[in-house]
């Protein structure tokens, strides 16, 4: 094995190094005290759960995205989490015993065996905020004015926010009483994303002529705001349940626009790509430039249900790692060189650190320059005193 | 399966709930500050890596605490980070290309596929810093004041240093010219702290009585400071490198004793556990109550040799999960209650925050006292204006 070997890293398994890894702490920063602001106590999920208890009402393709360890002290598979939004709802059922709304926050690195095409890589760094308890559209709407702030404070523009529901596809199969694999065929086409195959599965599995009509119309109801215009038409015959997403689609576009008008709105009642566990409202922000989108979040009431208390859930989360490539910021270059030794430069350069200072001090015999450590001072022996003065 | 086994974590896999969580986040930021005042840049060592690169040169105790994993997309083995140390190591030898000293900081999640005995459990948060690139006391020493520091940051008192070094173990190992079984047999009667299984092996395994009279020495020779005098009378037949190495104790004892003069230090010539790439000097700080170390360090020249680039090496590091337990403060009560709606109550909250308060707004039906979510005051309409006012 050569040298170059030893160090290739597995695809999607990054290090990061200065000054990327200073960004992100800042930006870790920046959104925890955001998120405190706004009343969200964080919480540390477990790295590792058993599996069954990790993947209980998920949905397969989380299972397909983990990582799978056997426990040598127990025997038991585990999994490595890969997505900790379900992990915070059973803390929030299981763990805490809150009566009313909970609001939760949490900064943590995940593991994927395979990347998600629509999130980031294959060791993201996971932030985000949960609401629980609450079934409203104020909640709701309280997560997506939290995902559109935390874009801004990472120093995101031209932000594009997709939005859409779940609750409208899902009522249409009810309505359409579609088994299982017919449910899957009709699924797989609308993410093709293509009329033809679209058509073809709505043949094949949609006896009802009206249903049939609506399903297709699915296909095609992406686009700006007049999108909900057209979906109250194309779906005015379909379960009241539809009319209810639509009207809160409708609220959301309304309390979006008015505070922040800047934000462009995009409806596509046909996206339903990687929302596993979603029962409600969905939406994804995207910039230009990045084809994948950078906050991604919505519903999931009753994920707690199968550990003892099923609540109203509502959410989103971010890769901190793909966030803090938004802005390439230089690094401050604010040190202080002091030398390996003199008479009294210890405790002028503790006195310095105490108040704040970045203090770079030489080791006996280094003959790097002082910028090579970002220093743009040094510590000189001026009267008597030690004093930094301008490099 | 019942509601309580679906949420049974495996052991050493802990949740951490509020408000734990918002300590170890202050306690992160604390000792990331501290760390850049003196120069250390933070970096994020890889997650997971491929296993031969992960485990070169690190040892057997390493390998068997690392969970193992297979690459789907290579088919490679793969390994989860047991030890962020020897990755840091890695990156200073292959990624970075500094001149002369380089500083690192990191604080990252890591796994255990089994908990170290002397070191949390099986997911500690590892926080350390780690000096390439100088081969002197005084980098063992900044890296010792740096520990020093750190524990006192996280509000350790009572301190306790324990001090010894390889190196002396490994000389007299060579000058007996042992085989690796002797030297396997040996190790393990050292490590069991009994005198009578050390003096069989010494016997059957040390030939030269002088060498085998030192070996027994070792396992008497810990205690305070006065070790090191009976130690140079003990090994004063020793090869040079056991002086030079008693020599360094002397002088990091000094150099800590000046500047820490209430930390306690004790020395063990004969303690090796745990210590699985170290070359040099070797350290672990105690608080009463703990019976695990809270920090443990030392020198590890040449980690990175297998990389490209031999380079000296010295540093430490720690659990933040186990170090944020040492002080258990309330958290603050400092919240203003919001009502969910309102004539300008909007704009009041926004620019409440903005200026830095957390402000929890109730939802629409809240029935939850302000008190449960830490507020203190509350938002009431004084004379037509949103003021704050306490609960």
């Amino acid at each position: 094995m050569t040298i170059a070997d030893r160090w290739l890293l597995p695809d999607g398994m990054d290090e990061v190094l200065p000054p990327q890894a200073s960004r992100m702490e800042e930006l870790r920063r920046t959104l925890l005290d955001l998120y405190y602001r706004w009343g969200y106590d964080q919480v540390m999920p477990p790295p590792v759960e058993f599996l069954d208890s990790l993947l209980t009402g998920t949905g397969t393709d989380l299972d397909l995205q983990t990582f799978k360890l056997t426990d040598q002290l127990t025997g038991r598979l585990m999994g490595v989490s890969a997505d900790v939004t379900p992990q915070v709802a059973r803390m929030d059922a299981h763990s805490m015993h809150h009566q009313g709304p909970a609001r939760l926050c949490y900064c943590t690195n995940v593991l994927r065996a395979k990347a998600d095409q629509h999130q980031g890589g294959r060791s993201p760094v996971q932030v985000g905020v949960e609401l629980f308890g609450h079934a409203g559209l104020e909640a709701d709407l309280e997560i997506l004015r939290l995902a559109l702030l935390s874009l801004e404070a990472a120093g995101a523009s031209e932000l594009h926010l997709a939005l859409g529901h779940i609750g409208i596809y899902r009522s249409l199969v009810q309505a359409a009483e579609l088994d299982r694999d017919q449910e899957r065929a009709l699924f797989e086409a609308l993410e093709l994303k293509s009329p033809g195959a679209l058509a073809q599965q709505v043949e094949a599995n949609v006896a009802d002529p009206a249903l049939a009509e609506m399903f297709r119309a699915l296909g095609r109801l992406n686009g700006g705001p007049e999108v909900l215009d057209s979906a109250r038409e194309a779906l005015a015959g379909a379960p009241a349940a539809v009319g209810e997403a639509l009207a809160q689609l409708g609220a959301l576009h309304r309390g979006v626009a008015s505070e922040h008008p800047e934000v462009a709105l995009y409806f596509d009642l046909a996206e339903l790509r990687g929302y596993q566990y979603h029962t409600g409202m969905m939406f994804a922000a995207f910039v230009p430039g990045y084809g994948q989108a950078l906050a991604k979040g919505g519903r999931y009431d009753d994920t707690g249900r199968a550990f003892g208390r099923a609540r109203p859930a509502t959410g989103f989360s971010m890769d901190l790692k793909l966030l803090a490539t938004l802005v390439q910021s230089e690094p401050a270059c604010d040190g202080i060189w002091a030398p390996a030794s003199g008479e009294g430069v210890a405790e002028a350069i503790a006195s310095l650190r105490d108040s704040g200072h970045r203090v770079v001090q030489a080791l006996p015999g280094q003959q790097t320059p002082p910028e090579a450590h970002r220093c743009s001072q040094q510590l000189v022996m001026v009267d008597g005193r030690w004093q930094a003065e301008a490099l």
